[in-house]
């Protein structure tokens, strides 16, 4: 391969010709080999593009950026926004915890291609524009990445996450609203016990995700506000006036999203609770979906020896051994992204209980898990949404027989003979393998006709 | 000990004579000897009296209870609610999942603390109200189990958690006025840098509790909402019309507490997303305490071999064999504090995940951490806000000392002579164990004059 | 309440007459009101009764302590360890995190006993033994709280835990003897599968244990190390030569457990490795419980509308409203406990994890995790073993039942027809609600006599 | 893109030419579209090389599989474990929990490479070998996944993450010994404490990744069990006798690595402890990572507002604002991976819990986590070592300067004047900013020769 000489405050540095970073980059590359490459999130690259946009757009409107120098770097941003260069940021989550080395690596990239687009040759013609000096100019890592944070985990969420989940919370709505008809037997502690309509339980699964969203949005607002303007400790220090305020509405106006300055910017640095608030809604939404997925797992059991209630579509043949078998694949994906999120959530805890002073510097990994959760919980709810979910179909044979069997319909015998009769009544017939009907009327206790009258399964729901 | 006989459906059991409580509960505390005895929490005891006392008026409004059992069962609720019978509620967390066996504690205690008010004999005489005819009227362990632990715990958060918190944050931010003034060093990454006041440094840790109320204060919604009148299975069976929402109404009336009967009742039997939610808020808030506890302690370590800008009150001798140590004990308790609450929101994220078809039976482990985590984190705030914080002051003499000697106010140079000079001069007065303002005039970037007039810690906060 | 007078070397502090603490136990007592009072776990009182002891005897031995003295501060230590004194030791876990306090309160308790025993009177009387220079000689709070931690732990797992999971263990494997013979169908995925034994179930449960235990058992070799002898910060500073080596072999001696010294003393007190490594092990058991409860529970579903190919003993009545349920409730005290466990080991891993310097702090919170998870899962084995398992039951009319109505049978076609056409006949007996028999032979693959010498569920298992 | 056209028991499937892979990993690549593609981990795939090479000798000497087949398919699996086909293998981690999917994706790729090298072409010419019938022989996805889960994690810690943490630990080991002449203060509770060496210090780090690579070296014996043989649902069904031995033979021989064939196919294949309980020594091994990573840049900090007893080697420049900063990246890395399996050790306990009677169907998730863990702890153990540990050097001034200032000296004269007396001398010392020595002789308690004898740090490590 070939390389061209790159340096920064530590002197000179190889670096690959084909490669539009610089030093900082590259010493990175060379002192964190650990997981995967390039494995700092792309949507992390791209946020940067939108704030190293708006600093260049701010900086010149409060006079401290020559028109030129921000009409060069905006323009390398829209390149970088538009997915460009992807492949000129290959640096790891695992570098720096202020993710200093990422913010380098977009400073570099975009000061060496504002050289290239001015017909100049990355380490050999003079800069145009300086990584540090004019690119990052009003700005540190430590309040760019906290921002880019949370513009790429905002619009994340409110372009994929959100709109998935709704998508699938209005589905198991439909659903519920399709099968309102269909009386079924509960089961609680896994037992037979009264009945309720399939529709009813289907919307229990969509209330629970009518409550995620809620906590999920209420988690926006925090993650709205950013650090930008705070720079190397929260102070502004080297920021213009006006710059923190002018530079979030440029960030708000270029991804249409609500984003303002953040009130406390000490907070903004040495702390990322508004990651943790919003995963942990993330959370509680995966904590959803796996009752949700499982319960129609065990719904859908059998097709012979199982409960058999629910017929779910099958999608591809479930064994390489057993021939005919068809599984609950999608709700398995489901429930392994739901273990992830909930072991996510830890993570994001952990590193977020860490910050030190002025700083929190376990930025990246907090980041990489939160936008991680965010895109499993919206490709795993749009595949089980498609795949499963809207071709549900009702076993009501199955369904209604189950129901005709069961001794919990005694239930409806407490307000005419009281509990201890009732119960009376159920353990007979459970005890003689006989209805619940026989042993009403041979214990004398009611009639059959009142039987009849009382126990209506399409009264108890 | 001398017993007496009670029975239940499934036949008669020796009770203690001292006991008001009948034969389920015996079964239970027979059948679970698991941790500590009477661990369900109290406040779930208390609740249940708040809800047994709503839902006898509520039957007795809608005509299915008389006047005079309303009568007898509303007195002993006050009594119970009052704490007067906390030890007749012997059972465990670890008994049934759905709580039943505590919700048959509460009837059968109520059953018979009613007979002995009239003049009765438990096990002798014959009872005045029953057990799960009269007291359980309109309700099912299902609802009535789920709706105690909303009352409980949004009793004990609206009563103690939330105003010690805030407590806290106003002590804090006292604390950040106070030291408004104190220029001191900044610290990144654990290393020195630019400046900010202490005032700055308090104001971010006030930051983080108030968003945490904020997330803290968004959960109650849910948490408002009452499964009460969704009797086994949501569907409300055996309840008489209208019941659910009056039954809420009543016991928002006798807690003064805004609660309303939940939306979907199914949801509210078969999952418990809104005490993951809750508790999700808890563990940010502990999260947030870590880090200012942490900071603080780090802040105050020494006294003469560690940071020492902070002195915190001496409470205690530190040391059983070191004389004259003095320790950061209160952090350390907040801290072991914030690590159980950390854990307990994986016990209730996973019990929240494991709800099956129409019953979670995950409630007792969920609503005791809960109440746990929200009853420690009260206590730990209220001890370190008293034995602590209102006590914090700073040691100037060290911090200026430390501020004086920093090599990262070179910043401030930034603007003036570019990144590259800056480092430079920064490395050099490393290196050399010298002054910035030494090595910079020595390297001739500028003037002594210069230095003085540009590098002004004051101007840089 | 009537007071007397102790003090320490922060001056006086009034005391309850009738309490053996002083000084320091008093101001823990005041200024740590966090969370249940006496919190901290009696065996680690207990465990500190030994080691007092032990040290006691080390010093003697090695001519820094008197004969008298030794003899006083041992017998006091007899009475602790038998639990004579519980109610002396009122503090909580949430004190400081080297549980200096902790040990005081020991230290207290035996100077003021071993006075009331020579005939004196605390408070007013002169000491005949004090507390830190002989009760605590050679001693610090930081290496014998870890070794409390340590005499605890081991104890209760070796003479409590372990006994009783492998009483649980050999249980399920006798249920696994006796059921060898019972053939079901197996489910994968949820779903109908090729057929197993009854018998060969169990004996999954049973290795899952065995499993377990091992891995319960390899890390007592790391718990049965002692930090005492460290004193201060590991360098054994004010202990004599030989001391920690001998302290170690009295405590061996006297608990008849191989407790032996620690190679590394300063691993000893700044890492409790050895508890997360240990609490690991019971978190794994837990997950290993969850599985084998869970899935007993889902084979005793019913009992007319679930799987029902177990019957449990029915303990108590298992509903309030519906009459005649019974529920696996010992299950659910078990699963609730795993949920417990595998929360606690988030708590004891960051706790872990945050030792700073010569000292972890999280000492209390670290082992009150450990004792309540050790505890918890031996009470919940226990129960489960004695009321659940012991007298399960097979269904075994249910179970064949099922077995001869699945089509999984036709995986034993595979070896004879192949994969495909076995699936053809799988899924043309599922879309037909026909048998495997019928469209086989319908699509003339094979004969009935052929299908009747190919399928044969005794040889598939 | 071209395509062709394959089936499987469900239908055509049109996949693309250039694939080697069939009909169901078409469906899964489109139904499974859930995170980044080809998220399977290329451990599994080459692990699955292997088996499949085992399968195929233990067939053919098990005479159930001809010479010719035994050679194709081992010839192919070759290729696969060489890496030659690592783009075969596009399914993602969010499939079938049993990894149904992978397996066939193995199979398939097997059965249309060997028709290449036969000469033939993939959807056109008859096949040489099939998927299910040939390849699959003798196997299911039940039991060859989780098979592949233990290969490809023994493997990787074996000849990876044990050797790099035991390098790690050795040099951390000859870091102790070339301090072990340095005298340092030590700390407890962040506060000054007695003193220590230095090498003392670093001793205690070498011994927890002693202790942690025990642990995890204990866990290996549990996964050297391998579940193949056991089949569908562990019953070994179409599996020829002697099969299981006899395959785990030559996984044995072709991995050199002591794999034998597990002692109850049952739980091998419902439940994964192996993993969790392999796992669990990962997370220990981070929680010791992380106070060593910890505790070395708490030392490190500064330079001139820190406690500075430690210099980090210095890669990169630290700061894109503040010029000449230097931070402790490499622990930051390093932490930020210790958060990151703290996290993952929860997604793994919950999968491993959540197995229903005959099959865990989390398998892909819990093996991802596990082997991220597992890769992530050996990079960042090796970048640790090489680009941090190594070059640690100890600032002897500092130190030097810190011991002396001390005020924990005192503990020296605990023995000669008691706990009181040497209390009320460092708290006159620390009061008014004087020295012990001063102190000492002023109250009266020893004289200027006495204190000098009596207080050595040399003495007191």
């Amino acid at each position: 391969m070939e390389y061209r000489i790159e340096k920064d405050t530590m002197g000179e540095v190889r670096v690959p010709v084909y490669a539009l970073w610089g030093a900082q980059t590259e010493r990175s590359r060379n002192n964190f080999r650990i997981g995967q490459p390039a494995s700092i999130p792309i949507e992390i690259i791209h946020a940067f593009g939108v704030l190293k946009k708006a600093a260049a757009h701010a900086n010149h409107s409060l006079g401290v950026l020559s028109e030129e120098k921000k009409d060069l770097i905006s323009k390398v941003c829209d390149e970088i926004i538009s997915g460009q260069h992807d492949e000129q940021f290959p640096l790891v989550i695992w570098q720096t915890g202020s993710g200093t080395q990422s913010n380098m690596n977009v400073n570099e990239v975009i000061a060496n291609r504002s050289l290239v687009l001015s017909g100049g040759k990355p380490g050999q013609d003079k800069p145009v524009v300086l990584p540090n000096d004019d690119v990052n100019k009003s700005q540190s890592s430590n309040d760019t990445f906290p921002t880019a944070m949370h513009i790429a985990a905002y619009k994340l969420l409110a372009e994929n996450t959100i709109p998935v989940i709704e998508q699938l919370q209005q589905t198991i709505h439909k659903k519920s609203t399709e099968f309102d008809k269909i009386i079924k037997i509960g089961r609680t502690h896994l037992m037979d016990a009264t009945p309720l309509t399939l529709g009813q339980e289907f919307s229990g699964y969509a209330a629970q995700l009518t409550y995620g969203l809620t906590a999920l949005k209420n988690s926006l607002k925090h993650l709205s506000e950013l650090a930008l303007g705070g720079t190397a400790v929260g102070t502004g220090l080297n920021a213009p006036e006006g710059y923190a305020v002018l530079v979030a509405e440029k960030i708000a106006e270029f991804t249409e999203l609500p984003f303002v300055t953040a009130k406390n910017k000490f907070e903004a640095l040495a702390a990322h609770d508004a990651i943790v608030e919003t995963h942990a809604a993330l959370k509680q939404i995966a904590v959803s979906l796996y009752k949700i997925g499982n319960d129609i797992r065990l719904l859908a059991s059998g097709p012979r020896s199982g409960i058999s209630e629910l017929i779910l579509p099958a999608n591809e043949p479930g064994s390489s051994i057993m021939p005919g078998k068809v599984n609950p694949t999608q709700i398995e994906a489901l429930t392994m992204v739901c273990a992830q999120v909930i072991g996510n959530d830890v993570t994001v805890s952990f590193a977020g209980s860490q910050g030190q002073y002025e700083l929190n510097v376990f930025k990246p990994v907090m980041i990489a898990n939160l936008l991680e959760s965010a895109r499993l919980i919206g490709d795993a709810c749009r595949s089980f949404e498609v795949n499963c979910v809207r071709g549900i179909e009702a076993n009501t044979k199955r369904i209604n027989e189950l129901l005709n069997n069961s001794l919990m319909l005694v239930t409806a015998l407490n307000t005419h003979v009281g509990y201890y009769k009732a119960a009376e009544i159920a353990n007979a017939a459970h005890k003689n393998g006989t209805t619940l009907k026989e042993e009403a009327v041979r214990l004398g206790y009611l009639t059959a006709e009142e039987y009849d009258q009382w126990v209506k399964p399409e009264n108890m729901v």
